[in-house]
């Protein structure tokens, strides 16, 4: 039994002290060495990290690999990803050099506004601060022109602050909805201090334009809820051109391709997973560029049940003999500000991705879901999920059982069409001793 | 203009040869000593991150850190997290603290049940397919127990397998709906392999079963759509001991946190954040472990959206003065299987954890996501977001302007009580000068 009693002032420790306080408590006198074998030898380069977050005690390592030859709008980009789920990169990577010989990705919409909600009480008169918005609009906008004079010379700025009651709240609950174009940056600290400001003001204005009651500002935060921040984009071919899998016709191929949009189109059961795939693809973009996966994923999810019915970001429609593959993602992205710059592999990708603004990244990031979602749904209608994870799960079992190097071919060679299982594994490696 | 024919056979390349082709398409000569500098000096550790992925061409490190004094159900954890974003380390700790003095983070319910589907067509008498499904199911199973066998010995198995159809579907869909116990593995590359020999096996049994009609295979894949792999988990304590906020009384703070929970509950704009905040703690444990991200956010923002309505994922209540937090997330985490033992760190956050069973693990990391939640929740309706974050910013701008060492102090005291902007800093700036 451990250690019971909480530490106190853990995070005043040095991280010397804390790795000493932490190797104590294991009884683990390798520690200290163990971590330090993750980190920079170099303590300038090694600060850098640390500095990202607090209690830091390592680097956590995600290999960083490149997805090669995505094509979009006729532009060429070789993409850095971050992920650490085998199969990823090499699906996204070969749906990428499929598209790129069949005019690659293909953006339809694209657009950057980000929002923001300034959440108060008012207890007096609501129909005249509902009549009177406009000017108390107006005189906040003036009032915040310090915080927007920068962003508004980069061609952003506020495109819009309404005045919203939400049901199930109760009727002295009101909103001011803000709506920002925020340019290259995901723009989180320039909401952030325009809604903490506007809060500021607000209720001084509310008192000499509606008049008394008692306003209480309760919270000024931006969304991370983004669908004005989207993309759309597309691959498209001719059915006689879809040849991707090998020991099926392009026409049952798209066929059965539409069968697995379709269904998670549908079903969310299904439509969860569909989108995970996707993700698979976008989080590894986010994460080598220094973005918030967290962000991303929570604004995608929530748009994927904005009907009312959880579904699929992506659908499948052949239409004229042509077959298209669409996905609709809202992506809040930033190519400035942030970990963007800071993190030097985060820097090295944005530089191999040749300097993108804010929507070139989204494209990129949606590219590559896209991608991932593609090679996701042609393996499951083809060869199955299995086939390529079962080669790689069977070499983790081969290594975890100890199996001699001269008994990895024999096993190889059986499993090939049969399922690959723990004990089944121990079973014919028994009868080859 | 950078080489616009797509590079042909990458994969295939070693690992230098990649490096080196993309230094060429860079001209950056200093590439290959670049991403040297972020991998390990010993060429087995570094085979091991690179075998996780494809294409593979250095380590992206995130900071590895601790949220101490976690309390779950009488018992304390210290939590090795992997973040990236600032304040969410800071935050947890605080917050885990707070309450390890309060009783503690307690489970109100816990179940481990994943889901797969295998997904078909039938042309025959749908009637008779649902009349004979019982016998059907019967033979399946033991269709498969060979691959059952070993998960059952450690307690799990197949729970139910249901016929189902899917409004919006053409009628000859089908779907063998799988639920299965899979204790401590994720359980992934169990219900794969399961589903996929069920679809070996059910065209022949329909046809036994059922009689003539063609039956076509769709697809056979796991759901990461969890709802019966959940956690919940509370804080509770009386109001008078609320005592979080130093200017605020806790009767006070109490009621701004309800307003903050119900306006997450009601409105999707605020519920989106208000879940991600959740998220940045959970799946800094999720990732520490060398568990799925991507898996566990579109389990749990779909679960968000459930009713139709996308809400929060967590409650506040107050009854009888006493004030609670409940949080309700499915989680499918594993502590076998995956990365969990092939990462160095992975496996060393387990052994930190005293080696937790898929249970534990899963209240880890609701205990940190809820740990996250109450101290975002908490900042927003005392000091606002700004005041924490607008700290970092300010150092990133002093950083980033070059400032002096020696104006530092006297930026970050002008800066204490305004609101911090790139402009207004170098607006200062030029006055010290």
């Amino acid at each position: 039994m451990r250690e019971q009693n909480p530490i106190k002032g853990f995070s005043r420790l040095s991280r010397d002290e804390k790795v000493k306080w932490l190797a104590e408590y294991l009884s683990d006198g390798d520690l200290a060495a163990f971590l330090e074998s993750f980190r920079m030898p170099d303590e300038n380069g090694q600060n850098k990290f640390e500095s990202f977050s607090e209690n830091t005690l390592s680097n956590y390592h995600l290999p960083w690999g490149l997805v090669p030859n995505v094509m979009i709008n006729g532009t060429l980009f070789h993409v850095p990803v971050v992920i650490e789920e085998s199969s990823v990169v090499a699906a996204a990577s070969k749906a990428a050099s499929f598209w790129a010989q069949r005019g690659g990705f293909q953006t339809l919409h694209i657009s950057t506004r980000k929002k923001g909600q300034l959440h108060f009480t008012y207890s007096g008169n609501g129909n005249t601060l509902k009549e009177r918005w406009i000017e108390i609009e107006s005189e906040i906008r003036k009032g915040v022109s310090h915080l927007t004079q920068n962003m508004e010379k980069r061609g952003g700025g506020i495109t819009r602050t309404d005045l919203k009651q939400i049901p199930g709240l109760p009727g002295n609950y009101y909103q001011l909805d803000l709506e920002a174009e925020t340019m290259d940056s995901m723009g989180a600290n320039f909401i952030n201090s325009l809604l903490e400001e506007m809060g500021r003001l607000l209720p001084g204005l509310i008192h000499e334009k509606v008049g008394e009651g008692h306003v209480e500002i309760i919270m000024a935060i931006l969304s991370n809820y983004t669908p004005d921040s989207l993309v759309k984009m597309k691959v498209e071919t001719p059915l006689n051109q879809l040849t991707w899998a090998k020991d099926m016709d392009p026409e049952k191929f798209a066929s059965r391709m539409q069968w697995a949009a379709d269904i998670a189109w549908h079903d969310t059961g299904r439509a969860v997973t569909h989108n995970k795939g996707i993700y698979n693809g976008v989080d590894a973009v986010v994460l080598a560029t220094g973005n918030d996966f967290r962000a991303v994923e929570a604004a995608g999810h929530a748009y994927a049940s904005r009907d009312g019915h959880y579904r699929a970001l992506s659908r499948v429609d052949i239409q004229d003999n042509i077959f298209s593959l669409t996905l609709e993602i809202p992506l809040a992205l930033g190519t400035v500000g942030g970990l963007t710059k800071l993190h030097p592999l985060a820097a090295k990708t944005l530089e191999i991705l040749g300097g993108p603004d804010a929507k070139t990244l989204m494209k990129i990031a949606a590219a590559v879901g896209l991608a991932n979602n593609f090679a996701a749904m042609a393996s499951l209608v083809t060869t199955g999920i299995q086939q390529g994870h079962m080669k790689m799960h069977l070499q983790n079992i081969l290594n975890s059982l100890n199996v001699k190097p001269e008994h990895h071919r024999a096993v190889e060679e059986y499993f090939k069409d049969k399922t690959v299982s723990v004990s089944a594994v121990r079973e014919f490696i028994s009868k080859l001793n």
